[in-house]
């Protein structure tokens, strides 16, 4: 929780008045969730989830994120659903943010992932790749190749008190990217942050994924990517090959890779770790005064991408090739 | 939430399996709670409240505040109620802290407090002073007149970084209050934090009381004090005389208070007004690095207390005398 906004009782009764979800019996902020403010209410139609969009998500975004979450979930994937107001409206105005109430999805996520998870999270991944298709709106994903040297630029001079020659290190990197970043891979809806925190199990099944604001267009396999940096290394550092390959095989069982795509894995594995060490670098660099949040390491992410680049090609994952 | 305890997954599982509350089915910490980290947990036995006590909370107290929920509930006071696991025990530990699980309360606590809240939780703090007798345990004030001095020697270097002079203010205070605290008043268990985020309301009616973990025996007076202080000042620094006198009027419909009582407020109020303040400023100029949560502002209680340093008697508070 980076942000925590406080809303004032007659407007919150004021703002549910116009849902019909009846009268509201305890709202408590959920101490969850980087971007957002996320309460849980419960009202007469049972526990929801509030979110206020705070001022890292672009509004103009909302459209897409609230009717991906719709596209997904009439294509049964198991997901927030927003709640439409009596107008018929999905996002609404609280406390001077937009805002939307989702339906509650049970569940915990797992905060040491086992291969039996990693396996279900690469099906659910796939499942998702696949139910994004024919979904009319487009979202450019603002975090990729073409933005990260921009990004690194607004880090460029603090990098080396976090580590020594990491600013030469991440300048390699981006040359190295941009030079060799595919042009021409399945693309499609990605959800571009599938970490631990957003996908729920419960008695060990995989319940339901969720907090699609990072979600966009682009390869379908630089997601997979985005899946092995943050589901299949251990706390040392260390790639686990039982669990990258649990991820894969989980991937192929409903969307299997094609040649391309698998030829591409390391270094879309690479952007995807320079990628999470970039923001995070930022954030370490510039903590707001007041911030609730403590900014995560970005030297995990040095660590991972350096992995990636001893990798010859996708059989380090454990990949049959 | 300062201090915010990860839970890792099978741990919490083993915990559970103690009680008889069927599978979990949701987790979710509570961005609400100063001193301890809270979790609304939910279980095939419907929705609790997961706390784990953390190292503000000295242990050996843990008794009196588990031992205290069930004594007032028995006798009818809406609060937590302390759920005992297969052994009989409602203490247990859980990530290398003492923990234990509360039912659920629904309501909200008010941001914006009206008059009629205030009528309603002076009558729920008589009720509880009420309530609270013949409870066995005995829990010294940690907080009363003795510790200001020790307390406020920790924070006197920085007093006056904060506002000018403001450490030979206080200790002009110190010796005032410890000159004239008064040795004799009806006494009991009192809540002594029932500040608006721990009483909840429901549909315009308070639906019980919160956080008994500065709970104590010290003088039933001083509790209305704090009472005071927690509700009836606006945030411009004034106190609101019709809520002072709601509150005061609510509490004497249920137990009238006796002249001795009466003639001591406006000091309670002062000893109360430079409690906050003194813990306040100790947090204020003590803010760990990491810490999660915001330090509230130690001078709102230094206008408090300026406040009942001009009052001559309960008259100031709206009290008929």
């Amino acid at each position: 929780m980076a942000v925590y906004t406080e809303i004032a009782d007659e407007e919150l009764e004021r703002f549910l008045a116009g849902y019909e979800l009846g009268a509201l019996l305890s709202v408590k902020g959920i101490a969850e969730g980087v971007e957002n403010s996320n309460y849980l209410i419960v009202t007469e139609a049972g526990p929801h989830i509030l979110t206020l969009y705070e001022k890292r998500v672009d509004p103009t975004d909302l459209p897409f994120f609230i009717g991906l979450m719709e596209h997904l979930a009439a294509r049964g994937l198991t997901c927030p659903q927003p709640v439409r107001n009596r107008a018929g409206e999905a996002l609404g105005v609280l406390a001077g943010r937009p805002a939307a109430i989702v339906t509650f999805l049970e569940g915990m996520w797992i905060r040491r992932p086992r291969v039996e998870h990693c396996a279900q999270v690469g099906e659910a991944l796939a499942q998702l790749h696949l139910a994004g298709e024919g979904f009319a709106i487009h979202r450019r994903n603002a975090l990729s190749v073409d933005s990260w040297r921009p990004l690194f630029q607004r880090s460029e001079e603090g990098a080396d008190t976090v580590l020594p020659e990491l600013g030469a290190a991440i300048l390699r990197e981006l040359d190295h990217l941009e030079q060799n970043w595919p042009r021409d891979l399945p693309a499609g809806v990605i959800h571009a942050d599938l970490f631990p925190d957003n996908v729920f199990f419960l008695k060990g099944h995989l319940s339901g994924l969720i907090d699609f604001y990072f979600a966009c267009n682009d390869f379908l396999a630089y997601d997979v990517a985005i899946g092995l940096n943050a589901w299949c290394f251990e706390a040392d550092g260390a790639l686990n090959i039982t669990k990258a390959r649990a991820l894969l095989a989980g991937y192929q069982r409903v969307r299997p890779l094609g040649a391309d795509e698998i030829a591409a894995l390391p270094l879309l594995a690479r952007g995807s770790a320079l990628r999470f060490l970039l923001t995070r670098l930022y954030d370490w660099l510039n903590v707001p005064p007041g911030a609730l949040v403590a900014p995560k390491d970005p030297l995990e992410y040095w660590r991972k991408l350096r992995f990636h680049q001893s990798v010859d090609d996708a059989g380090a994952y454990g990949m049959d090739l």
